[in-house]
């Protein structure tokens, strides 16, 4: 049976919250039988859904930090915000790990602030693990950090590397950097200074990944700054929006392929399943002293039950704990390099 | 009839040249009545070819720039190469236009140097055209510059919106910045400022496009850098490629659906060459004195074929003449402005 974790969950977090958590959260108790929760949000919210559902307990916010506030601002005038109150759980240790889909730049602002920072992070980033090609990657920053320097970028590829290596038992990540090409010459200035980085002294380092490689299998975690990062996340989800859409036309177009529309539906159902961003359910914000992830503001019930229960996983894999050792490791080494 | 129009081409340009490219440029002119063809290349590959092709001339280049060679030193030591000559062409009026599916590195480092940029111009920017829903959307730069200043920003969306309106006979293009939000306070510093130069005073500005968006059919012009854009160009082209694999996986899966896929089989081929880079054939480098289009590595003789043809498009569309215009236009009212 899978060791005890108990994770804060935003009830207030998502265009259609608290319907549709409430509801994820219920899925997530009851796939998940050693899995407790904090539920966090108004009284009214919280206290009848918590009584009524074993292992979760009710945590009284009476704020909400919406969608279109200002991150930072909010989250230092509403201390009793349900992402703030949530973050607050982890910090205090009553919280394994905390779980939102609201606003992102809220839950980066308040983890940063309140849970902190691993000492030696600089930059704590957002990874989501894509589904490439029979096995899947780390694509970090996603959008924590638009503006990064070279040094950021490393620190990625030690953290990235660490967080495939106990979610998902690679034993040696294959890291690339995300680039224009594949000679080591090419890019910004940016990538090219992250690329003398990487490769002096970041072991899994495998050089360049072009746009068109991100999905072909060759790395496990691919690092780049957050402003590239999210183009890059959001143009494979329109991508491949864009193109179900346009398949779907074509199998619809003649008589004759409806027909086969028809013989084919299921296996294409079962595909969209694969690659819907619902499945993976919440991305990571990797660097803070605590579990934390953070879910589409467009959040189904089972894309909240899957980021609940892949906070639970993180908090079981012993992430912090990794990227903590990991992080002073490579301090220590830089120190004795110099 | 079409107005008659030389269009000088690099026989030597493509992983697959010259012979690919002879069939292409074949092609093209069986197609295009009163297209001409300067073909430059060493003496024993173009002679025999423009001995036996009707308006088609053979013009002796005698060195060949290689895909892994340093751009723009090869373009500097190798003054009788192809990529060189086609350029000087244009320059001294020749040709029209030139194309090359050789070094793209090459082909804007000649071009910017021999053919040289429209006066005014800060930057020369490759831009694509994509096949966005239900209308096509220019994107700019995909990777002649990977370091950009705002200003660049500014000036790759006047002259995007041009091109869109001579090539592709859109009135009021719509005018979108890459960035990872919708809001105008979003991205990196780059995008932020970029949004200021172009709310302030370059009509047709329609706001923020996210990854998700550009193929949305939003927009008719989406501006960024040259990293974030060959990035996004080179993601979609990944994702697609990747998709359409799952797509055939899944037909193939179970005897019933096999059956489904040979009724869908030729309305979902017909989709794949409509998505197809083929298609599209070359991406047009904006901002210097003459039409320049660089094709894809790769380029099958279709490939070459539709590069030779939007190069004679462009020609006769008169973009560089309305290019010229719209930058002293807007010299002047920057001039009057301060």
């Amino acid at each position: 049976m899978a060791e005890e974790v108990v994770i804060a969950v935003d009830a207030m977090g998502g265009d259609d919250a608290p319907d549709v958590v409430l509801a994820g959260v219920a899925e997530a108790l009851a796939h998940d039988a050693t899995l407790r929760v904090e539920l966090v949000g108004p009284k009214d919210v919280v206290e009848p859904f918590a009584c009524a559902t074993e292992r979760c307990e009710a945590r009284i916010a009476t704020e909400v930090i919406s969608m279109s506030e200002h991150p930072a601002n909010a989250v230092k005038a509403k201390k009793d915000s349900s992402i703030v109150v949530g973050c607050n759980l982890v910090k205090s240790g009553e919280a394994d790990g905390f779980f939102s889909a609201g606003s992102t730049g809220a839950c980066l602002a308040a983890a940063t602030l309140n849970i902190g920072r691993i000492k030696g992070v600089k930059r704590p980033a957002l990874g989501v693990v894509i589904p490439a090609y029979q096995r899947p990657c780390l694509l970090m920053d996603v959008g924590a950090n638009a503006d990064c320097k070279p040094e950021y970028l490393r620190q990625f590829a030690i953290m990235g590397s660490i967080y495939m290596k106990q979610t998902h038992g690679i034993r040696s990540p294959r890291i690339g950097l995300l680039n224009i090409g594949e000679e080591e010459t090419k890019g910004s200035l940016l990538a090219q200074e992250a690329y003398r980085l990487l490769s002096e002294g970041v072991s899994g380092f495998a050089g360049n990944c072009e746009g068109k490689g991100l999905l072909q299998g060759d790395f496990d975690v691919v690092v780049t700054d957050g402003f590239s990062g999210n183009i890059c996340l959001k143009t494979i989800e329109g991508t491949a929006k864009m193109l179900f859409s346009y398949v779907k036309d074509a199998l619809m177009a003649t008589p004759l392929s409806k027909v086969g529309a028809l013989l084919v539906r299921g296996n294409l159902a079962k595909l969209k399943g694969r690659i819907n961003p619902d499945a993976f359910g919440a991305t990571p914000l990797i660097g803070v002293k605590g579990v934390c992830m953070i879910g589409h503001g467009s959040s189904s019930a089972t894309a909240i039950k899957n980021g609940v229960l892949a906070s639970a996983r993180e908090a079981r894999a012993g992430v912090i704990k990794a990227l903590t050792e990991a992080i002073q490791d490579d301090m220590n080494a830089t120190k004795e390099g110099m």
